[in-house]
């Protein structure tokens, strides 16, 4: 602050007495307005700048605690500096949900400098005799001595959060569609099979589209249709109906008990339970009659839709968060997250978060998680990269991500150094789905099963967290039409049953990847990830730690190349062989020096998964 | 502050009610803790990252008025966003020295909002009526409407500096080698032949070593001999001995009076004349006795002498500024600056700042610049980047730079890159010194006159304030060993008499120059500097608005090759001629195209320095 209150010239002499300048302090966030996530168990970097002028020797700490806690600081001695002042120190963080402060501290070592410079006189040949004395006289002080010491007037937060915040596979399914026939709904009790197939492909959190009453006005029909015909289920996300709102279960999926041991039987298998919270009411919502002033009017009085002109949405309904109840407003959404902890549902996915004021979910999040830290929040928005880092910024714990899009070698390296290189790694984790209800792309669409193998493995090895939508484990790739993302029949809109009884080659090339991310903790982090180059377009190929990843681009031609390594970071040196094992077939390679051959036949492997192991 | 105080769950639900986002805030340094500088008359561009939910029109304005002032704000509307948000608002700064305080407005237009949605809806020939009525309804309440109306909670300063600050040519000489025999002490009456000099060379301010009483213990001989011989002048930088210290003027100099007609002479000739502020003190420096309490001491009791162990400066004390009377030496050192201000000095060179706390320039900038915003600190450190870097930050106007050891293509488009498009152009003032007492470069030494020639020009083109130590424009340059960058009887040890009487090409080479810089606007400005590519390494080419610079770097050999024109920046068309002018020589060329053959043969000119004129 002495900068800017110099300006205002009312800072008194005696807060510049001391000499020592502390800045560059990582990992903060934009000067420590909002928290950095990190994660259980990670070795984090702390990093900070210490000058002074002159030559003492000086050194610092980081000072870091539980946010609130009574407990006396906890001390981490920074390193020796770089040339420029720059010094690191790492700490391997707890494994728990908690929120650490820290600060910065910083000091002048006399003891340290006067040895040095003994050391300096006596290497020269010359008397040190006078820095004898000077120790002395620095040892009958009390020790340790640390002479102006300064501590930095600002301190900073990192969130620590569930463990599935940072490392987890999802796998989204319809309950309704959990059945053998399309005219029969399936239930959270035939949904069973779905935590079953789940828990067999290796998934860790299931996610569940809206589960509560479809509203019936403006129903949307198959495919979209402007208006559903009789029996159609319409889209769960027309949230609401007389049966109830955001706080009720959709009556043909079972009963609120029937929701609870779905629940239980999740957690037996090892899946935690994802809810989508969608905030927009059907017109039949029961808001719409008993809380009409939540919402928006025309001039005319009649309650508007949601629009982006010229479009209109007809069957939907939003919130007018800045009604004159707006409290009320709030206290009640926030009251539907609580009612789904109360089931034991410990993540929400966010239907389209940017559509809603962004400290509504600022609000909310903290909200929440001041008694349920465990919360998880993803955000589902595909928008501008400002927005969707900015909601990341507020407090969701994850967001999706452009991975759907990006195809080529260089979109992917150019996507995934941003992500881990860029300050996002200190606060934006990414989700990696491969599809979802509303996007099959178009990479999917035209590249067979190859394709989408490719992409299993770019978002299962990529990132720790990622997720597909059911049906994908089926290659399903046919579009509504040409040029949409939307797919044929869309489950968004009908019961969809699907034949699950065959294991095809993606359900095992699934299994094998969740169960190779959990048996590798290079797979479980996010930031390691170190591109290689590779001497063809079409071969992307980049390291975890001691695992390669090489994966031909191109579903349908045999691709072939030099892929380079890094041989002294691996431990490796030029002159001799080492062993690789694909972790996808068990087969052995012998690699030599730091150019290696590649050859991938989408036909037969689209992939190799190394472990490379020293000789 | 929201989500910081978020985590400390301290916030009330109020604060969350306004949905807008306020982000990226330019030109800003380290989130406002220290101020950006600008310069007076200049083109400033403002920029903020507005953000909402939803589609609404959202607009923006910078809020600035004098930092202190009771008036109003004045209010810069902010244009229109990029998408992801970004605005920009450019404005004319004032042409005085003054601190602007600026701060950034957001908010929802529903004006604008419901008439691109009317536009919208008619456009795709549907009923627009609604808006209309939404219009109607809004133009009934008081205009302009500003919905959610948010001001960002910090607000930041903008120092706007003295003309010299930005735009200023330098002349270091030393007032006692102002005389025909290196036996006779040169006085301020005799050198006003170097002001005549300095002016007639088209120079802004002509910088004066220490002028103070030089110190007789351990004073330095010839070429830095370790003992002076009777009759050696000494080093100016010893400064004290009987006769008094930093407020007394060495006696073989002159008088008080003679120095006030030295400065008012400078004056006359459109000169400002820059101190040299070294704070430190030979052995006989009165405060040495009088304030022996100001000084460090070893365990033995003996006053510390300057060291860098193993090396000990046995003719310099420096003062201690962390002693018990630390309040009472810092306001003696201010009342030094301002002892001479007295005189009309206005600018101060600071000898080794980073060798005294940064705190200290930080106090005591603020304190003479309260009284006396006129004033210029230029600070000398050659250190490293970081610390550079924070002098400036924490206030000097000037900073030295590493210009003097760049040389090759390479080495200067990264370091000019650097000054002028990271971070350091909001703070960081270049002054680019051609040679100093201290620095005799090696490209220099090697490279004859054509050197001269080509580092005079870049330095003069490069960076709007430049300067060069006398002897340059004589091509002095003999070392006092290989190896060494000291001159060969450095005038720091000895009265050095030059010839001055014969104008030189580089006397000429000089006067062009500051003339050029002084009548054509693109060369007052650091910001614009562009690089052109060439197909030669030893070919460097910039542009700064239509003036173009092409340099051979090889002071040896003839060079040709091919200098790329960005056209369009330009104005031109790729089919068209155009007409270029040597400001050096006058002579003019007519280019063709993209891309022109430039042939620069040291012996008879070393560079092009064209102004491009449109057909």
């Amino acid at each position: 602050m002495l900068a800017k209150r110099k300006i205002a010239k009312i800072l008194a002499m005696e807060e510049y007495f001391n000499p020592i300048v502390i800045e560059a302090i990582k990992p903060t966030l934009e000067a420590g307005l909002y928290p950095v996530k990190a994660n259980q168990g990670q070795l984090l970097h702390f990093g900070a700048r210490i000058l002074k002028d002159g030559h003492e020797e000086l050194a610092g700490a980081i000072l870091y605690r539980k946010l609130g806690s009574e407990n006396p600081w906890q001390e981490l001695l920074l390193g020796e500096p770089d040339w420029n002042g720059n010094r690191v120190a790492s700490l391997v963080l707890p494994n728990e949900i908690t929120i650490l402060e820290f600060a910065v501290l910083a000091w002048v070592d006399p003891v340290a400098t006067c040895l040095r410079d003994r050391q300096k006189t006596s290497d020269a040949g010359l008397d040190a005799s006078e820095y004898d004395l000077e120790l002395a006289s620095l040892h009958a002080q009390t020790l340790p001595l640390r002479r102006f010491l300064k501590r930095h007037e600002r301190s900073f937060i990192i969130e620590i959060g569930a463990k599935l915040a940072s490392f987890s596979a999802w796998y989204e399914f319809f309950p309704r569609s959990e059945t053998s026939d399309p005219k029969t709904h399936g239930t959270f009790k035939t949904s069973v099979a779905g935590l079953e197939r789940a828990a067999r492909l290796g998934f860790d959190v299931v996610y569940l589209p809206p589960i509560h009453p479809i509203g019936l006005t403006k129903r949307k029909g198959k495919n979209n249709a402007i208006s559903a015909k009789e029996g159609e289920p319409g889209s769960p996300w027309a949230i609401g109906s007389e049966a109830g709102g955001h706080k009720a279960i959709h009556q043909e999926l079972g009963s609120e008990e029937d929701f609870r041991v779905f629940v239980s039987e999740a957690k037996r298998l090892g899946l935690a339970v994802a809810l989508d919270f969608a905030i927009q009411c059907s017109p039949d919502h029961p808001y719409v009659s008993k809380k009409p002033h939540w919402f928006r009017y025309s001039v005319d009085g009649i309650i508007k839709t949601a629009e982006n002109p010229p479009k209109k949405y007809e069957d939907i309904y939003p919130l007018n968060f800045h009604c004159e109840d707006w409290q009320a407003l709030w206290n009640e959404l926030k009251s539907i997250v609580l009612h789904w902890i109360g089931f034991g549902v410990t993540i929400f996915r966010v239907d389209n978060p940017h559509t809603k004021p962004f400290s509504f979910w600022q609000w909310l999040i903290a909200e929440v998680k001041r008694e349920h830290p465990e919360v998880i929040f993803l955000a589902e928005a595909f928008t501008r990269p400002s927005i969707m880092q900015y909601l990341a910024k507020l407090g969701f714990d994850q967001s999706y991500t452009y991975f759907t899009w990006k195809n080529t070698k260089h979109e992917l390296e150019e996507y995934l150094t941003e992500l881990t290189k860029s300050e996002m790694k200190d606060y934006y984790r990414g989700n990696f789905f491969t599809n979802t209800p509303d996007i099959l792309s178009e990479y999917l669409q035209e590249g067979g099963r190859a394709a989408f193998a490719i992409r299993l493995i770019l978002a299962a090895t990529l990132s720790p967290v990622y997720g597909l939508y059911a049906g994908y484990e089926l290659a399903e790739n046919q579009p509504v039409h040409a040029g949409s993302e939307e797919y044929l029949d869309s489950e968004k809109y009908q019961i969809k049953p699907r034949d699950w009884s065959q294991s095809t080659e993606l359900t095992g090339l699934c299994q094998k990847l969740n169960s190779i991310r959990r048996a590798h903790s290079a797979l479980q982090d996010m930031h390691n990830l170190e591109f290689c180059p590779t001497d063809n377009a079409e071969l992307i190929a980049y390291r975890k730690q001691n695992l390669l990843c090489v994966i031909n681009l191109d579903p349908h031609n045999a691709q072939s190349g030099s892929v380079s390594l890094p041989l002294s970071s691996l431990g490796l040196d030029l002159s001799s062989s080492y062993q690789l094992t694909d972790l996808l077939t068990g087969e052995k390679y012998t690699w030599h020096g730091d150019q290696n051959f590649v050859h991938l036949d989408p036909a037969r492997q689209v992939a190799h998964l190394f472990s490379i192991d020293r000789q």
